[in-house]
């Protein structure tokens, strides 16, 4: 492996025990039954494990919206024509997209890097232009990129991350953008876990079931042609990926060697989240699951993982649209945890010890 | 039936079609796959049908929390002595138990009604002091109260309602407070349902199967010894209920004549929805199911009344925890529809007519 990112993965560090065990404390002393907010007091021990302090919360956090072209789109896989992911860009960019409203009403931001988005070079103030390749080219015909590119898409997920987190961003969610992208995450699922694309295909944007079959019919066919080796992730990365899905692998990575938590958003993001896990797999402890998707393969592929989603709101729409929504629980956590009175402080009576 | 607001049952109007219409076509406009927002979109469609409004929203919010005392505590039902409804009643007051919390950062307010808490007459300038009995009478030898005074207590939380419309509030959660509670929900759910104790009693605030097994007993016997009509909903809220229940039966009720949503809370709440669907089928059309608890017979409840939770955090606290995070998604609905591009605003291409 050449990029420096995949050099470091041994650096992502355990969680801190201690942080854990002093937040677990400070739960038990408030105001509640032991235990009774569930998944939000294990979400919140967790949070301080991941940032080492006790009474973790999170002032400043973005989506990062990775986008990018797919050369497969020509097999007519998708219900939407491949100029939509640059005419969705310029949607995020001007804050009228589905993310960019659910992250305003959650007090995050969205970012956006073109990592390979076909056609001419996009400008915008707004933009991080990082455009590797002009869109993948057509994994029915051979790889979708080189290896090389894969790994400068992992770099560069790693980067903003970077980037982001000198700026004073201690959370992240995944999102992304690219049309055909929900078949070549079925392909590296199918190909990373040996599950059929008869499971790991599914409607995307709006498929009716002839198409849903021929999709699974690119899906295996691309893998035939191009002998993915299901024990090399980048591998498959680069031959039935991404760039897109290449970045958010990066944005993963980098967010656990920089001990901050990153939340996983829909289908796309938990391919990514597949590969990061396969390359590291310490990386789970980082990771926080939203929600399941209506995308037949999703839930499926969030277990292979080991991830367990909050919300199940039969949401299809990608973008890191779930991710932001599932924000508004990790707040709680935090909220809860700072502002509840302890029993102490309430002068309530403790359990019966009968 | 005496009171007035069972007298109006049938002035439960129905959803606004021409509404629920306008609602949808509103959202086909947006910059995202037809229907790919999933239960957001529902949720949507069935606000505009609630409030008459295309676009909706709610700018006031209110948990209404009702609190009242059990009779039953004296059977060892509970991990908590009876005194803790009392003190958590200060506590919610002084804005330091999770619902506090949990309103604060969904802007909603908390508003508490002493509507059966035992002990001395409770005074403080925020506390709604509708006390109808010093708590109920111990099921397992008589009824838990009169008749009149179950449907006192349904008038109440109507009455709360009303004026909270009449200072401009929109949407309801519900929330209580009540040691021994979830005891007498299950025998209401028993009773109703036919369902068998042994699978409608939970831990509650934390027993253990030993305490767990002698809870079922308690509630066998108390319906043994009462003999609700399973028919005859206020006959059941009377004998085996509770006052805050009652309380929040009205509160549904409320709601739906005033053509505003309320979430269903936890377990406790969702005895109280119960009783509301029975009295009036209608009336599930204005409810909004927020979480499934970790409460043994939770799940099983809402799925006899209709209700699709939307969290399952294995929560199992009530005072309208579950409900006050269920309103962020509700808000998230709201915004979309309100502040997301058109296809055409954005000049985004339409799906293939392949």
């Amino acid at each position: 492996m050449s990029q420096q990112i995949l050099q470091h993965l041994s650096s992502i560090p355990p969680l801190d025990t201690e942080a854990s065990a002093l937040a677990a404390q400070r739960l038990d002393n408030l105001t509640k039954p032991p235990g009774s907010l569930g998944r939000l007091e294990e979400l919140f021990i967790r949070l301080a494990g991941i940032t080492g302090h006790p009474l973790p919360s999170f002032n400043k956090r973005t989506v990062i919206v990775m986008a990018a072209d797919h050369g497969v789109c020509e097999e007519g896989i998708s219900a939407f024509p491949s100029e939509v992911t640059r005419q969705m860009v310029l949607n995020f960019l001007s804050g009228g997209a589905a993310v960019n409203v659910l992250a305003r009403q959650a007090d995050a931001d969205v970012r956006c890097v073109d990592i390979g988005i076909a056609g001419d070079s996009m400008e915008h103030p707004h933009l991080i232009g990082r455009n590797i390749r002009q869109g993948t080219a057509n994994m029915l015909k051979g790889p979708a990129m080189l290896r090389e590119e894969a790994e400068q898409a992992i770099q560069i997920g790693h980067d903003v991350v970077r980037d982001a987190v000198a700026e004073g961003y201690g959370l992240f969610i995944t999102g992304e953008m690219g049309i055909g992208n929900t078949t070549a995450s079925s392909a590296m699922m199918s190909a990373l876990t040996g599950i059929t694309p008869l499971e790991s295909v599914g409607r995307g944007t709006g498929l009716n079931d002839e198409r849903v079959r021929h999709k699974a019919v690119v899906v295996q066919r691309s893998i035939e042609l191009n002998h993915p080796d299901a024990t090399d992730p980048i591998d498959v990365l680069a031959k039935v990926g991404g760039l897109e899905i290449a970045g958010l692998v990066g944005v993963i990575l980098g967010a656990a060697m920089h001990r901050c938590p990153v939340i996983i958003d829909g289908f796309i993001s938990s391919a990514a989240a597949l590969v990061a896990q396969r390359l590291a797999p310490q990386v789970l402890d980082y990771m926080i699951a939203s929600h399941v998707s209506k995308e037949q393969g999703h839930a499926l592929l969030l277990k292979e993982i080991g991830l367990d989603p909050m919300l199940d709101l039969h949401m299809r729409l990608g973008e890191g649209t779930g991710g932001v929504l599932a924000l508004h629980l990790i707040d709680a956590a935090s909220h809860l945890a700072s502002e509840m009175a302890t029993f102490e402080s309430a002068g309530i009576s403790g359990e019966h010890t009968l």
